[in-house]
């Protein structure tokens, strides 16, 4: 069978949508008909059309047909195997339900990577396409499928995004000077590896002391992405800034910028004389400063499905030990910074019994750096 | 030309030696006659014949003639291309030197990976051969030469041991528990592999506080390290233990194990009611604590090639603020201890510019840790 060459191709596809697509997943199509990919698409952004529907398009215009008449698009893809990464959705949203798309085109089997974690989907684009008669397989290739939308399957099936923490540290463990400076633990490579990380996240989540010190932006930089679409916006992710009694004021240097960004707050602050891209949000304060569980339910509700956490020791590790960090992406540069300058996670532990376990996914030198990615192993 | 290829034999009957052959350097011999291995030897241990005895010795006794007879000798290796990992000796030490037994064996052609860095030697062995009328190739291989008996090369060149400093730390670079726990940081794959350092060294040095903290015993446990030979007794490596006021007591658990142990202090201590095993050196303090330089220095002095520093944060620090560790493993543990847990190395740096930059040779998998072996990079 043939069915995971083309179901890799489908998933490629998706995988072009990752820089635009939030807060919807990755989608990517190929249709099939004896042996030749007859069409493919991939879903770019919310409001735009469906992958499926993308693929029909191109179908039609690969066969010299309108891709606007329905009639044209049963001529182009009747008879044709679909391979789609996620089920076709049974329900209309911005857009009319894909399965209902499919069946009126005439495909004659669809084959599924994974199905939709979406409770208003659940197994119902499935069924629509069985009851019309065609012939359903899958899932395909669900591991792959489920890794490159885990933000989505997370928030759907747990009500809260994948939240990766981005570090930057020294062999020793050292992410700043005890004064904080901290321009450049890791080199140029590593720094260009974490524009693509942002630029892959629906939010940033920062402290207000990180911000404050490094000056920071916390936006995608077009001359630091090395895999920046020509001529095209960037979409930049929602910047978080957590700042329990409002010390960030409107002339901090990411304020300049006019994209959106959200001030959270333990207590109501002066909201007067900020421009109209910030928006403050009053959340629960826990141990005297914003509660992380309260950022992520926050964030879930907005249609949040990937964050970046780039913060310092303290907001990193209050994450951590509510067990609200899913992944570590961590730059380790080849230098010592000694045992004075600044750790990595400020955590409540004091007997090795406390220790915090990883398993460690995927290690590989970056430039002169090496990034290591690693999860909480809760099983040992 | 095979050059390379026979001299890489010879290198690897070098390395059976690595383990027993302090104060002296390893090296292997391979005697070759029209293109056939008539000999192999090595170099085992210090007043033991040296390779190119053995390697004749043993071209004796493949064509079954005596190998104490000059004569028989002459008869079997004559002609032959000796190759050697290090140049031949030309003085007479605990034994004859090399450089006159093959001449008198009628070799035709030497072939050697390194000069003998040992300024009683220097070059005046290849002389002789020369002088003798025997074709002298070389260096060959010369780079995996030096780095086979870096110790051996860095005393003889520059009056110190090579210093290679081993830890054990947490991916987030924490060694222990504030209070000191720290059993155990890695698993017992990366614990058996520090086995193997410990055999391969001349001697360990650690600090009196981690001595008494760990009841560390600094010795090689046949039962731990995989590579132990098998119905041999096993060279156990001088333990040394910087203990500036004498702290430790003689019923430690280092001191019940019958095998050298240097205490180095900074001031008298009585010395009385200690086992033979057991000497006390007063050294001049650094900064109220032994010297690093001192140490380094009698280590030298005592015919030490290899040494393993294995100690906390601040014996570490010390030695590496002072540019005398030449090589960093460091043995990385997928868990995280938090900012309370103790550090990799005390080091007065307050500014990136300080920091100390590394090379980094060698990063792999052992068991479920990682091993990262680095060298300080002065170049940079």
């Amino acid at each position: 069978m043939n069915d995971s060459v083309y179901m890799a191709e489908a998933l490629s596809l998706a995988r072009r949508g990752i820089y635009t697509v939030t807060p919807n997943p990755a989608v990517g199509c190929v249709l099939v008909r004896d042996g030749v990919v007859i069409g493919r698409g991939w879903h770019k952004q919310a409001g735009g059309h469906h992958a499926e529907i993308n693929a029909m398009r191109d179908a039609c215009e690969q066969a010299g047909l309108d891709p606007n008449d329905a009639q044209a698009r049963n001529q182009a893809c009747a008879g044709a195997d679909c391979y789609v990464t996620l089920e076709p959705c049974s329900h209309t949203g911005r857009t009319g339900p894909c399965a209902a798309a499919l069946i009126e085109a005439g495909i004659a089997r669809l084959v599924y990577a994974m199905e939709d974690p979406n409770p208003q989907v659940a197994g119902r684009g499935l069924e629509m396409l069985e009851d019309a008669g065609i012939a359903v397989a899958g899932p395909v290739l669900e591991d792959e499928a489920l890794a490159l939308n885990r933000g989505f399957v997370r928030r759907m099936s747990r009500g809260r995004p994948w939240m990766r923490c981005k570090l930057a540290m020294s062999l020793d463990g050292r992410t700043a000077m005890e004064s904080g400076e901290s321009h450049w633990v890791t080199a140029r490579r590593a720094r260009e590896d974490v524009q693509r990380l942002r630029a892959a996240s629906c939010a940033i989540v920062s402290g207000v002391d990180t911000v404050l010190l490094d000056k920071a932006s916390l936006t995608v930089r077009r001359e630091d992405w090395l895999e920046a679409p020509e001529g095209e916006e960037i979409r930049q992710p929602l910047r978080v800034v957590l700042d329990s009694t409002g010390r960030l004021t409107a002339d901090a240097p990411l304020v300049q910028l006019p994209f959106p960004i959200l001030l959270i707050h333990t207590e109501e602050v002066d909201a007067s004389g900020w421009p109209d891209h910030v928006e403050h949000l009053v959340v629960p304060a826990r141990d005297g400063r914003v509660s992380p569980l309260a950022v992520v339910q926050e964030l879930a509700k907005r249609g949040i499905n990937e964050v970046l956490v780039e913060a310092g020791a303290k907001v990193a590790g209050s994450f951590l030990r509510l067990g609200l960090l899913d992944e570590l992406i961590i730059y380790m540069a080849p230098k010592l910074l000694g045992n004075k300058a600044r750790g990595l996670f400020d955590l409540p532990i004091d007997a090795m019994a406390g220790q915090l376990p990883l398993e460690i996914k995927d290690m590989r030198a970056v430039g002169q750096d090496w990034r290591i990615t690693a999860v909480p192993d809760f099983d040992s």
